[in-house]
């Protein structure tokens, strides 16, 4: 299972692409989207675009984002909405599934404690998928993401196996 | 000059398409995109395809949005900036310019005063667009912001022209 892991933003976009069969997984690729502090139009153009091209080049087959439940404040949840908007809106165009996991989860799920800070997700992540140096933040939370609905996936599959 | 309004909602997004030459205009649609209460994803999907099809079908030049400042809290922020994201993205990538405009500005524009209500909103926009009947709350609204766009925009062509 190819799965894309999206860490959106406003200025820093991450993204992560990972292989996996539930119990071992491999990295694709990694990076973030730089979009500056221009106006925020083309911003999410851009993010649109750029994960549209990143659906088209890896053809993933779902796509996995952190849910949102606070921001700091009501204007930059605002404008963090419009650029998940942009990202989620390139997947579903593209016919992708969209798996949202808590923070929490994501954390708990590649650390083994939800309440890991950032730079314990770059290590582990450098660690999990055998890279040569930590990936950058956003990046290492979009690989965390995608590793997050590779194991959660792989779990519901086997429960349901054994259900039947 | 052809304008696109939207009043963009995670549940309902309302459109209006005008002609303008600044100081007369004319209705050439309006309506809403009825989203429904499902999931997130599929509904930023509608949005974007629907807003998609009013560009290819009524090739507008602009693009007018109400700004945004505060929404009631930080959670219908989120998801408001996602209808608005996934609107936005629409059309800048048909190559749209995107203009934006303060609430009580547009009032202002198309009613008189920056307070007025929704009801106000839909009987001006009746009347200053030679409707048989008011149009939807969601759509007066897209079509306010379009004629406020209008309005804005002739002032400022009309004032550049005599400033050379």
């Amino acid at each position: 299972m190819r799965i894309l892991g999206i860490d959106p933003g406003s200025r820093v976009t991450g993204y992560g692409v990972i292989d996996s069969d539930g119990r071992s997984s491999r990295h694709v690729a990694s990076g973030c989207i730089r979009l500056g502090a221009g106006e925020l139009p083309p911003r999410l153009g851009r993010i649109f675009t750029e994960v549209g091209d990143l659906v088209a080049e890896y053809a993933p087959q779902a796509l996995a984002v952190e849910k949102v439940f606070m921001a700091k404040n009501a204007a930059s949840a605002l404008v963090l909405g419009h650029a998940r908007g942009a990202a989620m809106t390139a997947c579903v165009q593209a016919g992708l599934e969209v798996f949202e996991y808590a923070p929490r989860a994501v954390k708990l799920a590649v650390v083994g404690s939800g309440a890991a800070d950032k730079a314990q997700v770059q290590h582990m992540m450098r660690m999990l998928l055998g890279l040569t140096r930590a990936p950058a933040a956003d990046a290492a939370d979009a690989l965390a993401v995608a590793l997050c609905h590779a194991h959660t996936h792989s779990t519901r599959s086997a429960v349901s196996r054994v259900a039947r």
